[in-house]
């Protein structure tokens, strides 16, 4: 076999070329794609982040002849395949991206929008990975894996920094930057928590802001909350099988963001919304927003507006001021025919 | 009566104290709402820009604390009814809006929570006045009229101003500001024409730019292209019934609006497209940019997509390369009820 199989590249990247988990390698990172920043904001999802981050840092360690000569491959339901398809299309780098047959058809055009070759596979996790196994084999490309890595992780974290730096600038009530080192204004952080890559950077952006707390939220439909049951019980709950609306937050966490999560220096909890409490939350969002988000990214909010343990600790330590909540949104992958199908037989 | 009417009101402002309709005008509008701008942001329509900007040249005409004193009145079913309402609720002012009773709730429930005094009244444009005038005799409060004045037409235009700042900057590939006297990135724009504030605004704007051809974008159901049709006779249609689900753009252009509209030196043409054509296009927003956006926001980007004189004119105009145009949006003022029922039964 030619190339080494996921699990072994995922391995070997992270011994040796990743950058440790720390808030200055998100500072590292956000540098990086600053150039592609706009084009990370098309998909808005935060995955272009990762996407861009993990591929950009792919071609300063292989040079990127070598990358444009491989290309490289990934598997994903939806935000990563664009995101990656997006992020190699930016930097003529060919990309296979293998997608399950079931993937709605606006992330399949996404997509191949970004002209990406699109390879279909079962949903599940093996089913998935003998596809990008072939591809490799067949191509030689080059594995950039969805989540769980930590240049994916840097990326990720990018958004942390970009939310507080956007906080600091609109509770100054100034449209210029706000020195970080000396403004801290969020008292929290709430970001979803699916397979963690966005929880993980989060975290570890605020990791030396003992001012901000951070938590994850996920969907308690049919054991969709494994982050928090896996925080109660002290180990990762490697399988979840909920159908919950929230689909970007059906998988468990992956292992090293379950490392970065499970430190309560860095992630103090996890709450979880039923379905109702997210589509009520994406509406609100819909509705007075005016932005489009999908159920995965109504779920922190849900969390802030409806759960009681959440909102208590929020009030005992906010005191009279209460606490100013950074809540973290992503993405937007939805049809109206899907927005409709989830509102209107409630 | 204690207080003149409406058009007294109006006449009077416009003839003593408005700023001349010009794009240096616009500039100092921008000057002049800059503070207020992330809150006009919130509401996501253009309204706020031009009630921020009237009410705070009523503010530097009468002293702030006469207009407190008084309290600011308005008729609109929607936009401007919660446009006023913020500007006067962040400027301490209160505000009485009359709404037709038929107003879709969301806005009726957006103006309230900006603490404004909501007031009903028929549909009709006399019905609206009389509870307007009721209003004015009985508590002294200053009309803001909802469309067809000058400042107004100078607040809507700062968003011509902002779009050919981002469009400069986004061209260049840079996040910073860009000079704009130096650089005219836009072959042309495109705007919603319905009472024509945003139209006039735009093409007082763009005046003095040559090279950026201003267009208005309208729906044709019904005889809702009052605009395309007026400029074609060359005079103005003072009443159109048409219930386009482009509901924003169904009142008939307003006279001082129309002075701007029909100086072809300003603007160079108006389009109209079909009630499908619209759909698509609020839909193709929705999907791909992740904005919601009303039926009225989508007409002008139905043109681009849609419209074979206006894509012949860019094509045989643009040459090689195309044309640049940047395209309004606006508003937001939708829920998903109404999005369902607009793409549930196509």
């Amino acid at each position: 076999m030619p190339y080494p199989n996921m699990l072994e590249i995922s391995i070997v990247a992270d011994l040796d070329t990743c950058l440790p988990l720390t808030s200055v390698s998100i500072h590292a990172a956000h540098r990086l794609i600053s150039p592609y920043i706009h084009h990370t904001r098309k998909i808005r999802a935060f995955k272009a982040r990762g996407a861009f981050h993990a591929l950009l840092r792919l071609c300063s360690e292989l040079g990127i002849e070598e990358v444009r000569k491989r290309g490289v491959t990934t598997h994903s339901s939806g935000n990563h395949a664009q995101a990656l398809a997006l992020a190699a299309a930016t930097l003529n780098i060919p990309a296979h991206i293998v997608m399950p047959s079931i993937s709605t058809s606006s992330k399949i055009a996404g997509t191949k929008a970004y002209n990406a070759r699109v390879l279909f596979s079962g949903s599940t996790e093996p089913e998935r990975v003998t596809v990008v196994n072939e591809v490799m084999r067949e191509t030689g490309a080059i594995l950039v894996p969805p989540y769980d890595h930590r240049d994916i992780i840097l990326g990720q974290g990018t958004a942390a920094l970009e939310l507080e730096k956007q906080a600091a600038a609109l509770m100054k009530g100034v449209d210029t930057e706000v020195d970080l080192k000396k403004n801290h204004p969020l008292d929290a952080v709430i970001a979803p928590l699916g397979p963690g890559g966005l929880l993980a950077g989060t975290a570890t952006y605020f990791s030396n802001t003992p001012s901000t707390h951070v938590f994850g939220a996920e969907p308690s439909f049919q054991g969709g909350d494994d982050g928090r049951r896996a925080l109660a019980a002290g180990s990762c709950i490697p399988t979840v099988s909920s159908l919950t609306v929230a689909d970007g937050l059906r998988m468990p966490v992956g292992e090293i963001n379950w490392t970065v999560i499970s430190d309560q220096t860095k992630v103090r909890g996890a709450f979880a919304v039923t379905e109702d409490q997210s589509k009520d939350a994406m509406k609100l969002v819909l509705e007075r927003m005016k932005l489009v988000i999908e159920p995965s990214a109504a779920v922190p909010l849900a969390v802030v507006l409806f759960d009681e343990e959440f909102r208590t600790i929020a009030e005992k330590e906010g005191g009279e001021k209460g606490w100013d909540v950074g809540v973290i949104f992503s993405g937007g992958n939805t049809t109206v025919e899907a927005i409709c199908n989830l509102h209107g037989n409630r």
